[in-house]
């Protein structure tokens, strides 16, 4: 690097208040990491709390001079470490930029801050009888600049899409802290390039997303819901598959096999037979009658796909019940020991090859799987435990991280549905996309990013 | 340029089957261009029938070799001159190529050439009891490739979205002559950019596309209609916007002005009011007891909001009856005179002001201007009538047509809903998306067609 630290330093503060560039160093140690275990963290110059835009721009603009590289980020709930500081950097946290700034009813859409809560801006668009759907598990502690910068889904995906399906537009401070917007305020429009999902999905890596503009629906029914157990995975997965092909699109469809449904059964007495070898949840929010007869068809289904047990929920708040079990999968394989959570996406026909595979990936390395998520999508959380203090169990432990990856490859399928690349799953990104792909991003992140200063590192080597 | 055309010819002709390369001017004079009129066509060099992707990839290296530009077109079907020939250039017409390759009901995916016929893919998938959305008008004549290029949309829009929204994959001939292969066949993936959503929209600028992997629904359930005549534009234009905001959504919400009403009545007999200022219509398809409750609920919301008359049709049949009128709108105002169609969209809430202002442009300009559109997504089509033999009309008829454009725009809209930019659209993006916009599409454009070679002149000036 060219300029000493100190001066980076005092370019940044002299055009910020007073407290928002921060470098003590266990504040900005604190700041450096997203979730992610075992992954790399670089030692950061400074840690920058921006509060505007104009902050923003004043922070690339110092970063573009220096060529100092910028790390931005949100509520750093992320699992692929794309918002872990890389050495020298300036960690550009957005967290404070959690003001929803506009609720508009009769268009359907909304204006927010990137560092406002997924929860937050749910329930403040619910007041208004809307709905934003994506929902990641950790909606209460991830921001919807997050959500959009990895392109989050979640359970409901199955029926409403992932994060790009509903952003309409977004200002974005580029390299150069020029403020660019894209996308528009209309449901349809065609002038230009889809820059705007360019960035979604980005990780950081093209510019620093400020504003975004979310297109919402009307708020949906409470959902019915129907839970199937049975005596093997594959009989399951059938089942899933049978579910995707009968004409209904549920808005929950998900997938528990025996480790995750007995876990859950020894942590929280949830009740499951103890033979059970999978479950399978679905709901219906399709309104009224119509959920109903939806609901019974799902139930008839996995019926007919040989479930041994069905159990239809009377009621929404039955249906919770029903579905705290998946909801608790993680925090009951967190008592069992440390836990790393894979994320790969299949064709859904694939679902029993990629579990039994899984199975053979546990019994070679000895640890603990369970397999746990979006059958309806083919989205999957295998969940490695293992003990954490011990070093070879963690050397065991990635490599049964990778080998899951590089089934969902084999399979037809993707190293991430939805938490992204980060630094964890570089290494495998060329396998899926090939080097004309890789070598295509590298120069998409040049014609933005021509020093190369923003989270230099993330997703693919530069 | 540098070479000769005969050297280009030659070079063409050497790498593929005889009769692919056509030079016969009356026949490549007929292929340099589309449906829009009054939009510039040059002369091309060549046009070439290209088969299957190598062939693609040859008449790319040539071009590569020799800098010549290359303008892919399908059915040329488009209404912005995006396939239009420029000076010089290689028609790469991918017309034949319009085989569909692969059917995949249980993971609701479907791979296709280009060539392919909307329709064609539609019937084929609606086979397997599948559903491809995207509805354009043209369906019957238009292509997949021509769909995704231009990123179409249609009737079904303001329920099931545009046809970005089921592109899961493409292969794409660089301008090098390369194969990208961009995407995934699973549901969900985040590995890298949305290098699809990139490619979708683009015109033909950044690549050929070959192939394309879509995302279907099941089928869908007949639909149910209501259709409701307002004495009054702004009251129509009102109720539009108390259904977005009544919780039911629409399978289809379309508008007409009186212009629109009443080419149709005198075209067609169609029995609306001679009073009818405007007509909105309205259908479900939810299914079963869920239509029926949907569609008297917009039936009353219709209503209420002081239509002066509502009809809700009792059978799809009857449905189809009511939107026949929607449906012949452009053909009953071809007899008035020549038409030029827009294609603007605007904020739900700003039907009424769009109209209106409409109504002063054709005042203004002496001219008929019929509005019609998908009121639902805010997306019209004011289509100005004119004779077409008498030059000063044209001028008005264009004027009127730039200045509907700007109308959008000042309401806070776009210059093309679906259509694309094109040609005829050129003028007027960069007071949509501004300078840095465009010079951040010039780096993007640069990054993958580094001699400009692919569809140059579209879109955006080099």
């Amino acid at each position: 690097m060219s300029a000493p630290p100190e001066t980076v330093i005092e370019a940044l503060a002299a055009g910020l208040p007073a407290g928002a560039v921060v470098t003590d160093s266990d504040v900005v140690a604190g700041y450096s990491m997203d979730r992610t275990m075992f992954c790399p963290v670089g030692k950061a110059l400074a840690l920058v709390h921006a509060r505007e835009t104009p902050q923003v721009q004043h922070v690339m603009r110092v970063a573009s001079e220096y060529a100092v590289p910028v790390v931005p980020q949100g509520a750093r709930s992320g699992l692929s470490g794309a918002a872990n500081a890389s050495d020298g950097c300036i960690l550009l946290n957005l967290e404070k930029m959690n003001r929803v700034l506009e609720i508009d009813p009769p268009n359907r859409l909304a204006v927010t801050q990137p560092g406002t809560f997924n929860a937050d801006l749910s329930r403040a668009v619910a007041e208004h009888g809307l709905f934003y759907p994506p929902d990641p598990s950790s909606w209460e502690f991830c921001s919807i600049g997050g959500n959009v910068s990895t392109n989050s889904g979640g359970l409901c995906c199955v029926k409403y899409g992932v994060t790009t399906d509903y952003v309409l537009a977004l200002e974005v401070v580029l390299a150069s802290g020029e403020v660019l917007r894209t996308g528009r305020r209309t449901v349809k429009g065609v002038a230009g390039y889809d820059l705007t999902r360019l960035f979604v999905g980005s990780e950081g890596t093209l510019g620093v997303i400020t504003e975004i503009t979310l297109l919402l629906r009307p708020a949906a029914e409470q959902p019915l819901t129907v839970a199937a157990v049975f005596d093997s995975a594959r009989t399951a997965a059938q089942a899933v598959t049978d579910v995707v092909t009968c004409g209904v699109v549920p808005s929950l469809l998900e997938f528990m096999d025996r480790v995750s449904v007995q876990a859950v059964n020894e942590a929280f007495s949830m009740g499951f037979s103890p033979d059970a070898e999978a479950v399978v949840l679905a709901q219906s929010d399709a309104g009224g009658d119509r959920s109903r007869s939806e609901i019974e068809r799902l139930a008839a289904v996995l019926e007919q796909a040989g479930a041994t047990e069905v159990a239809v929920a009377d009621d929404p708040a039955e249906g919770e019940l029903l579905l705290k079990g998946r909801r608790e999968v993680l925090t009951a394989l967190e008592r069992l020991g440390t836990t790393m959570i894979d994320d790969v996406c299949v064709p859904r026909t694939k679902l029993a090859e990629l579990v039994e595979r899984i199975e053979a990936v546990s019994a070679d390395c000895g640890l603990t799987i369970g397999v746990v998520g979006h059958a309806g999508d083919g989205n999957f959380h295998p969940t490695v435990v293992f003990d954490g203090q011990d070093r070879e169990q963690v050397e065991r432990a990635k490599r049964a991280f990778d080998d899951i990856m590089a089934i969902s490859l084999d399979l037809g399928g993707t190293i991430t549905g939805e938490h992204g690349v980060g630094v964890l799953k570089m290494g495998l990104l060329e396998r899926e996309l090939g080097q004309l792909s890789l070598d295509v991003h590298r120069r998409i992140k040049r014609a933005l990013d021509p020093q190369g200063i923003l989270n230099p590192g993330k997703i693919f080597t530069p």
